[in-house]
């Protein structure tokens, strides 16, 4: 361990001005203590000592530290943080500018070269606190150095990966394109590093792909998936959680998480995926973006990966309305085969799968949307209605879905799979295990249900649309302790919710809301087979009536 | 442009406690008003009032700005960044936490979520200043998106784009390849949009790469390079200059500039490159890196994008001398020629050709290192003498090197540029119009003169290694105005030096040093041909004994 104070005073400029190491001279001595006590704590992780020189919210605001993870708030924040990291790797101090703004408060920037490489941008903000008059610190902000690549969000990415094939209205939208797409030259890995290994390089990209390289768009790159698409929380044990950015520390949701992620980080401007079980609603809803599940069957899922043919579907995220308009024109260039709808459909009852917060935000949004389309403000809905979606349904329509896509993700990947256990994650390893017992003739007869229900679902809605939760929760809180039942029972609520467009094959629109807590959450516009633009329309509209 | 104020207290906690937005009610009303202030004025790009609210380094300590380019320090550094800034995009304030520590100084976090994605995070730090008591900002950190590649340093980043063929002593290691090597699956770029369009993917790897991925290093991606690699300052204008992170804004060297970059900001550990006029040497000495280009025709420059056939060499960068003499052993697996060597050369006129910071270092290294092989402490070396590199000799040397690399360059590139000048920079386009015509008797009566001029060198030196200057400054500062003038000075300075080894074929090590000012410069040792491996054992020594 390098005591960096060895170097105050040790390094010029480095070519800027005016500048100096000028802590050792201007800072009171006890101050310059605790500024090495804090250095040496953190080399040594000592997390006792980092976390008494945090000041203990004092006056009732809370101490902060901010990086580009996000901004933790509070003492206990900040403590909890500290108890998960490992030590800091060995750092030298290149220069450090100090200020004393009078005798109670200070702050120090420090710039530290990296052994690793890179440098780490230091500024803290000093207090003393309480009577004892003891140097703490109530602010720190740190700048690290930046990956090649964030692996939680991206598998492989380029200046750009793919240029557009011609210019179009896409022109200069970027796009990511989840590991399931044949991207031309690329390998599909699906989530999973052994299977990308065995997987061939694709000699032409999948028609979603073309569609968006012909309408202008370029492709970024290609964003992580859940391992072969089969979870809703984005927590690949691979390649790491993405990022959520308007929700730090809670997962991004899947299994379309990578483009999710880079959507919402900014990154790129449209992000492909698919949507099976929830994939393009679910990580839309706990980021705070905008995305469709189109109808099923309606734009080729050829050359994708497939986790069930009965159920996939292509879809996409954006962070505004017009862009997920604008990728629906170049993705659908056919004609809407439904032109317009009557009613707009609530049920109440489905309230009882979600937690009181989203509740809150999704009702209040139910309701201005209910009086703006009785009031005629909506233009393309004429009426309200209810529509019972009682509990036993949904767990008819639940398990009809897992009986049909288990059979199906086992067809299309045990093969595969079956080799492969222990390279998969032990809770996607488990559900294909459980789907390999499934007989042919619970299959046969899970089609038979799946039509059925199917038919019985879009008679219900007729032609209208249907006003739901998209999700049953806000993002859960990632699991640093293994304990995934958080995550567990979120997907097991929100299930039951995603199953009534995926069971019906019908389109689904996530529009983003906000807890009072000013956590992402979503509603969920369905509507019939076919009206996928006309929903992008209807969505955008009620969206906009309620802001 | 939105008021980030209307959203005071307008979010809650963001799912984090204890925290609150509440600086409406906990801050000085002038401090309320300062910071809209600053605010409006960051939206509108009104530099004047940005510069205004900034400290003016009171009490002679510089204000400071920081974020992940690296600190400003200094009310001028501040300010000048700011006149070269276009607008900030509009952002919306998501949470801001305020601390006023006493009547005259007060800390500010804000968090902004921005309309292109992803948030801000700001820290500030505001003092009363002056007899009239104006608030101003002593310190501000700012974290912005990342993107997801940084396209000045990557032209494509995988995780990792190559895995490693087997298990090896290089396991775990990290490279960079410039985007001049062949990788399987991928094309060659050059550095250049244009040519990659129409450059076919590579069936297999450059033997320097697969030597590399069989002694178990993965590739991380592919890295800029100056366009076609006739450039020594990293400036490609296509895809921007990479950073260097220890001179932030200073340029990174080149050709090998990508590489450079990607190590020293700490995302690979091994940046695989080439040398033909410096191109490892240089960013190697501008960016405090260990670099080595190897004895010309030693290391198969195979499915290399050529420049000129009689001068490239295949070399890499690391940021420490055993990581290079560790890619040392994977990419010359046959044993070093030279077996030992006899003494330590210098040539004090080459004093001359540089400027008086990297002087005052470079020769502070040659007396301890001087001192050192006199009095015994370095093993491989016996004693030391002086050799005369005067100015007529280096000019000569240079036109002989220009002569036979501008025809190669041109042979090699003639086709394919001939018909794209306006796709390239002007000044590299000049260089390649110029070296059209250059006849072909000139380039015989050069390759003459060349082979007389490598005796002449390789006799000079005979069994010695010699010790001089890497470059004749530290990195130029990148110029914003479109004055390249210093650029271009450096180069030419460069070049007389950096054509000893070239003209010579002669493996030249880049040993980092550090002027008084803290910024990279380097000493350049070079050794007989096929001394490689030993000559970085060498430096290595060299090094060791001056530290």
């Amino acid at each position: 361990m390098k005591d960096s104070f060895s170097d105050f005073n040790a390094h010029g400029t480095g070519g800027q001005h005016p500048t100096a190491d000028n802590a050792a001279e201007s800072l009171a001595p006890d101050l310059l203590a605790a500024i090495r006590r804090y250095e040496q704590a953190l080399m040594g992780n000592n997390t006792a000592v980092l976390s008494d020189l945090f000041a203990n919210d004092p006056d009732g605001i809370p101490s902060v530290r901010s990086d580009d993870k996000g901004v933790l708030a509070g003492h206990t924040a900040i403590s909890t943080f500290r108890s998960r990291r490992r030590n800091a790797p060995t750092r030298t101090l290149r220069r450090r500018i100090a200020r004393q703004m009078d005798e109670s408060t200070a702050c120090v920037v420090s710039q530290f070269d990296k052994a690793t490489g890179g440098s780490v941008i230091q500024t803290q903000v000093w207090q003393r606190i309480g009577e004892s008059g003891t140097w703490k610190i109530v602010m720190a902000h740190l700048t690290y150095p930046t990956p090649a690549i964030d692996r939680s969000i991206w598998r492989v990415v380029g200046s750009p990966l793919v240029e557009a094939t011609k210019p179009g209205p896409l022109s200069g939208m970027t796009v990511a394109v989840k590991d399931l797409y044949a991207v031309q030259g690329q390998r599909i890995g699906a989530g999973n590093p052994a299977f990308l290994r065995t997987s061939p390089v694709c000699a032409e990209s999948a028609p979603a792909v073309r569609l968006l390289l012909n309408a202008g768009a370029q492709i970024t790159g290609i964003a992580q998936t859940d391992e072969f698409a089969y979870s809703l929380a984005g927590t690949n044990v691979h390649y790491g959680t993405p990022p959520n950015p308007k929700a730090p520390g809670h997962v991004s949701g899947g299994s379309s998480s990578g483009p999710a992620s880079a959507v919402a980080c900014g990154q790129v401007d449209i992000g492909l995926g698919t949507d099976t079980a929830g994939s393009i609603r679910i990580p839309a809803s706990y980021q705070g973006l905008w995305g469709v599940r189109t109808t099923h069957g309606r734009i080729s899922c050829e050359a994708v990966h497939p986790l069930s043919q009965s159920f996939d579907t292509v879809g996409w995220m954006t962070r505004d309305a017009q862009t997920l308009e604008f990728a629906g024109k170049a993705l659908m260039p056919d004609k809407d085969t439904v032109k317009s709808v009557a009613k707009l459909l609530v049920s109440p009852k489905l309230d009882e799968c979600v937690t009181a917060d989203v509740r809150e935000a999704f009702s209040r949004f139910r309701a201005v949307s209910r009086s703006a389309v009785r009031s005629g403000r909506i233009g393309m809905l004429g009426d309200c209605d209810e529509v019972q979606f009682d509990s036993q349904m949904l767990d008819n329509l639940l398990s009809i879905f897992q009986a049909v896509r288990g059979y199906e993700a086992w067809r299309n990947n045990g093969d595969w799979v079956g080799g492969h256990y222990a390279d998969l994650a032990p809770e996607i390893a488990a559900r294909f295990e459980c789907d390999s017992h499934i007989p042919q003739s619970r299959y046969e007869q899970g089609l038979e249900h799946l039509r059925q229900a199917r038919s019985m679902v879009r008679n219900l809605l007729g032609s209208n649309v249907l006003l739901i939760p998209s999700a049953s929760s806000t993002a859960p809180a990632v699991a640093h302790t293994g304990d995934t039942e958080g995550i567990e029972n979120a997907r097991a609520h929100t299930l039951r919710l995603t199953s009534i467009a995926g069971v019906a094959g019908l389109p689904a629109v996530n529009i983003p809301l906000e807890t009072a807590d000013g956590l992402p959450c979503g509603a969920c516009l369905l509507g019939p087979a076919g009206s996928d633009k006309l929903l992008i329309r209807i969505a955008k509209e009620l969206y906009r009536n309620s802001m």
